[in-house]
């Protein structure tokens, strides 16, 4: 049985998520997961040459919201590490939005100040095995492709940001067994708020009933979503560059890419290579559904020349020799 | 809303699941599914100019196995169809493989038996949308890459069979309802014994469960087994295009892999033509399981040469240049 320090520290090995010297951010929230990570670091810190500052984003939305605040600084103080947090209260930001994303974009948005005034670059968010496990299922139950059934990564970017997660492979038992051990608190549901009702019955019923079909699920999904993970990353690198080999040098208001090969790519890459365009254009793929891409599938091999596609905030029209992404016009 | 006639056809024209005037085996056990797959093959039979027979395989292993011959018997009487029936008591060919293995082993040799004797190689089951929908459910569960994920196809090849599943994009709610509409009868639980238990659990417990937390859990679960798929196949396509490119001709003693290009091989194929050469040298891959394939990696990359690996029948070595598959020497 390998013990949590050295599979904590086996990851960051292998997955590279670490040089030494390397400058860090802690997102810390206060919760038994966050916790572990902040000790680990601590421990590592000399041996590693690290230098990190703990961030903490307080929501205000909880009652105990304030009193996980000052125990995250009297944590840090002991440790002797420097705490920035700040207090947003994010039902105030709320409109019409769910409220998980809200406080979600509200925390990133803290981050990134963070980043701006310490100019350190890299974040250490504390998700581990049985959060990927959940979110692997949240979006197998809502629909997913392959890029969604991979869970998250144990390191991947946000905007100017390289986020690790260096808890990717500790379960929800080694670490609360580790903190046992260790005599150490930390508060309890510290929620992140992201889509608590859901994450909840997929934790609290579900994984329970899969334990009693398999009783290592988590094990068996986490090797699942690692093996989709490869898969998509090759899919992923094939389309990108066949996006690359289709794209014609257009002025910036438009995005064209060539109708003929489109036409000829295998079945797997077209809906990446779509998205990738879409992405590429106007920077993101939000707000664009599976519905979406089989439309412009249609537009592409069914629909004649000259015919146009809406979608989200743009167009897709079919040329005689192309197809061309525009923004809609603003009435 | 499409209805059930409708959706059969379709999925026969867009599958390209048969010709016109095309000879058929249909595999019919007597529940709800074979029933209502019999009359749609006896109502399209003069359109599409079929020729088909009826093949029941009787388990002898429930008390009303013979009841449900004759009631098959007398359908096949009155739709003028010819009906090939065996009775064969599974219980006494089963020896310590499971009893649904033996059950399903039997079925086919049967299927394969009236393939012979009628010189039809055209084999059509009444799996359908549910059914798939519990496999992927199942093979997840366990643990499965994309290959099984997929869950089973519309059109496959087992030994000289091209096996069909016409009812593979209806639900099971609409055959039910279909045939209550017609007044048909059926037999209950007319089970084929694959996994019995197992699947009982998915199906009662698990399956209620996800719809309560999306109700369309089985078009959503459908429609990503479908998107799987094609990405299975481009993988699976690359593969073997890989394997062919890497396979020396050797004696039919052996197999052997150029090992400098097996090193350079994308992690997503890696596997993929490892499990390919296997079966292109021993004719399955049964009993190989994932640890296996780990310890081949293992093998290729990190072992010196001289090395060997024993598997289930075979062993592979690690050569200079090659690694190579043999069988075991027997004692």
């Amino acid at each position: 049985m390998k013990i949590l320090e050295d599979i904590f520290e086996d990851t960051i090995v292998r997955q590279n998520l670490l040089s030494k010297k390397d400058k860090l951010i802690l997102g810390v929230s206060g919760g038994p997961d966050s916790v572990c990570m902040l000790h680990q670091f601590s421990r590592i810190q000399k041996e590693y040459k690290l230098y990190f500052v703990c961030a903490h984003f307080n929501h205000g939305l909880r009652k105990d919201a304030d009193k996980e605040e000052n125990f995250i600084k009297s944590m840090c103080d002991k440790l002797k590490i420097k705490c920035i947090s700040e207090r947003k209260e994010v039902g105030k930001f709320f409109k019409g939005d769910s409220l998980e994303q809200t406080a979600r974009n509200l925390r990133f948005d803290f981050f990134l100040k963070v980043s701006r005034q310490t100019k350190i670059k890299r974040l250490a968010l504390a998700h581990h095995k049985d959060d990927l496990v959940e979110t692997v299922l949240m979006r197998l139950i809502r629909g997913s492709g392959l890029k969604g059934l991979r869970g998250f990564l144990p390191k991947s970017k946000f905007r100017s940001l390289t986020v690790i997660r260096p808890m990717f492979e500790l379960t929800k038992e080694e670490i609360l067994s580790w903190l046992k051990n260790k005599n150490l608190s930390y508060c309890l549901d510290a929620s992140n708020f992201e889509d608590k009702f859901f994450r909840n019955r997929i934790r609290l019923e579900l994984i329970p009933f899969l334990k009693k079909l398999n009783p290592n699920i988590i094990d068996t999904l986490f090797a699942g979503a690692k093996n989709i993970s490869l898969d998509y990353d090759f899919i992923h690198n094939l389309s990108q560059d066949a996006f690359f080999a289709l794209k014609r040098k257009d002025g910036g208001s438009s995005l064209s890419l060539e109708l003929a090969g489109l036409k000829k790519l295998p079945q797997a890459l077209f809906n990446n290579v779509i998205r990738i365009a879409i992405e590429d254009f106007k920077g993101s793929t939000r707000r664009l559904e599976a519905r979406h891409i089989e439309e412009l599938k249609d537009l592409v091999f069914h629909r004649p020349s000259g015919s146009i596609v809406d979608l989200p905030q743009i167009l897709v029209k079919k040329e005689e020799n192309s197809l061309i992404i525009k923004y809609l016009a603003k009435n």
